[in-house]
């Protein structure tokens, strides 16, 4: 396979998809829609995870496991919710498999084997978890309960793109109890600025803080707060998401505590979650057209160091150095590969890290034994330079902030580039054509006007920003009076 | 609810079950033979986790993500594989629900969403796997492939317990792929001596390594090693098993290579799995009638203290040296839990962290202020000691170690003491009655006879062990030459 990549400029989508194939990140799989996460991908997604564990149970949360499935009245009972997932369920209905009488070598549904209620594949768990809360809670000493589990789930869709919207993902979920409102809105606005810490401090990917208008809600919540981040293309993303589900789900499943005071209230709750999808968002934020480019802080190997040689004797003294160089950035904190294998020549393998996205290249080759340098190569400038044996480390080891910084950097001016504040609709109209990124625009704050946007332009409104100032303006498309801009942008 | 359990000489079974409900560790959910896994279950399920992926790992292999969903025609390509689960798979045959049009509140299957063809829910990944590997292998150069994933799977169980025996549960299966014969043997074995040795000195579970007969292996292996544990009830517990595929799965799903001699051949396979069954062996292995006893390496808070008080001025004092003794023990790389809440007495806290297996529990009251001292309670001998404050991090770090060589000693002597010779099956089955425990007798190598003496003892052979010398005698129920002991039990 040609490790050659279609340019962004020609097509970006078609650029997408040979990524993630070409570098080992994923490939679909034989089941419609779901993917394999291929080693190399799913090493990122371990970093990744790895790092949300972390921040949650810097924050209190447990990790915990529940079940895989959902019997159909217990995913009735939120009636929103429900209504928004039924579309997109995956239904087992039957728990065994005959031989086929008509061919032996096949198998078949066994009839017999019908359950009395079918059972729904989660598509998110709030149904089974809050079911499982109304046992766990009675008393306000019970809460908060402050539980997340890593998992995975299934929205059948019907387009499916490699991370970006596959039917089965894996993903976070927390889903937290509390006593009053005030303790819960806290809690999702926590969570939120956690995502956001995340995004901007290990993806290397700046986002927007904001809420979701009602139509854009996670279906059963009061309230949804959300990152969004703006990809290369001019497209968002919606990076991770945070619930204020209210007192929806305590009053479905009727999970009520008994107060400090003696009083019998309903529990309030919330639920986040990021999935998979960050690994488009991380793939389309940072990489070129020469492959994946990764912030060193997600990179599963930092480093990979090449020998240049001819011959058993030279690798033999390159080595030498090579481990020696390997050793010591182990020692350091950074991860290494020293990849000596001989089935190889070294442009393919400078080829394949590039393509990989590893942020050094070390390359050493016979000159190098003689002046005691080696040839540094990093990944997101593509810069080269000769750096002396003995300075390496500090290098390295300073490369790895300023890489990171440097990737954040960039793709902070880009998406800075592409707020554009517009005040009428043909102006919005052509920034969306033309430019696209998020359109900074008065809004009169109905759904009507919002649905009307979409259908004309397909721009959705991302996110009603936090950190946005009230401005009186009126609306870019029915002239009604609006207090605050909110941003518009096509969207992932 | 009352934190006493049965005691085990009444009604073991009860025992457990009671156990693990009230340890907080796992409870049944809504869905028939699902369980949910609560966070303190979990924190040690994840301990588990992180030692067997680190051991994974640095023998070279990598994990991935593949489908949760086998679409049934991949499922039946390997017949004998497909033959062992297909009576109990969990099988999707919709992708929608639809509103019951009989009651707006209800929801129904929708049946236009049926799909084309059934997905099955991985009861295992063989097949999704293999049909996956074969666009991936070309060349000698693309072997060996070693990967692992930790996944839920599903098998649809008639009668379920907690841990032991559920209709969803999770494990890691690896999946490798080799040019020969001899490295997929070498593989099998590396993983099942890695088992082995996460079992005893990981879990403190001593565990007998050996291979299965033909009856009691894996659906489609060609040879299925295990690892048996010895329950405190007399009954054995397959605790992990790894398997040479031979080249089975190469011929079901058509995976050829080229080797480097340039012929074209199958490829050979392993697969290796331990799931959240460990979770069921590590609480039999060591637990008393107070609760659960941990070992130190696996308990996710090795040592808890709990302050004794009366009055606020009283706890200041105390945590003043309460703290400065957790910063000292986690410093030493200990985790520990400060228990200052004053919602619980004392009393309540010494049997819930009894109950929870805590190995070490600290005690400071106002005497001990006085003396400088604190009391130290070990869980696995329950006895009690005063310990000087200066004194206490070496103690408690020489006691991790201790407390480990004492629960293994203890199994070990216990499961040594279980092994009985016969020579006859009179003896047998008074054996099986009155002591339980492995049955060490010679078997004719018959599938006849050993399933004779199941149905007439209900005890199977749960494995032919690696290390027992060869001896020639007469099988034990038919009295046909035998050339080996093989080790019956009853089991989990
Ligand atoms: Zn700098
Ligand atoms: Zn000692």
């Amino acid at each position: 396979m040609s490790k050659k990549l279609t340019k962004r400029s020609e097509d970006y989508s078609k650029w997408y998809n040979e990524l993630v194939v070409k570098a080992d990140l994923a490939e679909n799989s034989a089941v419609r829609g779901c993917m394999v996460i291929k080693p190399y991908g799913f090493a990122i997604w371990e970093k990744m995870q790895a790092q949300l564990d972390k921040m949650f149970k810097e924050t209190g949360h447990q990790n915990a496991y529940f079940p895989l499935f959902v019997p159909k009245h217990l995913f009735e009972a939120e009636e929103k919710n429900a209504e928004g997932f039924a579309k997109e369920c995956a239904v087992v209905t039957h728990y065994r498999l005959k031989t086929d009488p008509n061919d032996k070598s096949k198998l078949i549904v066994d009839p017999e084997a019908k359950l009395e209620e079918e059972l729904v594949v989660r598509p998110t768990s709030e149904a089974i978890i809050w079911n499982t809360y109304k046992n766990w809670i009675q008393s306000y000493r019970d809460l908060p309960i402050k539980i997340n589990q890593w998992a995975n789930v299934v929205r059948w869709e019907m387009r499916t793109r490699l991370f970006l919207r596959t039917s089965e993902f894996l993903w976070q979920e927390g889903h937290t109890a509390h006593a009053t409102k005030q303790e819960a809105l806290e809690e999702t606005e926590l969570m939120n600025n956690i995502y956001a810490e995340f995004a901007e401090k290990f993806m290397a990917m700046p986002v927007i803080k904001g809420s979701k208008t009602e139509s854009e809600r996670f279906a059963g919540a009061v309230e949804t707060y959300c990152i969004e981040a703006m990809m290369q293309d001019g497209k968002a993303l919606q990076a991770g998401t945070s619930h204020f589900l209210g007192q929806n789900f305590a009053k479905a499943f009727d999970v009520k505590f008994t107060s400090k005071e003696g009083k019998l209230e309903n529990v309030w709750a919330t639920s986040w979650g990021v999935s998979t999808r960050l690994m488009g968002a991380l793939i389309m934020t940072h990489s070129d057209d020469n492959g994946l480019v990764l912030p060193p802080n997600l990179a599963p190997t930092q480093v990979v160091i090449v020998p240049i040689y001819k011959g058993e004797g030279q690798l033999e003294e390159i080595s030498k150095v090579a481990n020696k160089l390997a050793d010591d950035l182990k020692e350091a904190g950074i991860s290494v590969k020293y990849d000596d294998r001989d089935t190889q020549k070294p442009g393919w393998k400078f080829a394949q890290y590039e393509l990989q996205g590893v942020p050094v290249r070390l390359a050493i080759g016979p000159k190098d034994l003689e002046k005691g340098s080696v040839e540094l190569a990093r990944r997101d400038t593509l810069a080269k330079e000769f750096v002396n044996q003995t300075e390496v480390v500090e290098k390295v080891k300073h490369l790895m902030v300023e890489m990171q910084d440097t990737l954040f950097d960039k793709a902070f001016n880009f998406r800075n580039e592409h707020i554009t504040e517009v005040d009428s609709f043909d102006e919005f109209k052509k920034v969306l054509k033309e430019k696209g990124g998020f359109i900074s625009a008065h809004w009169d704050g109905t759904a009507e006007t919002e649905n009307k946007i979409k259908g004309l332009t397909k721009a959705t409104i991302r996110c009603i920003p936090f950190n946005s100032e009230k401005e009186s303006g009126s609306c870019v498309l029915t002239g009604k009076p609006s207090e605050q801009r909110v941003l518009f942008a096509k969207a992932y």
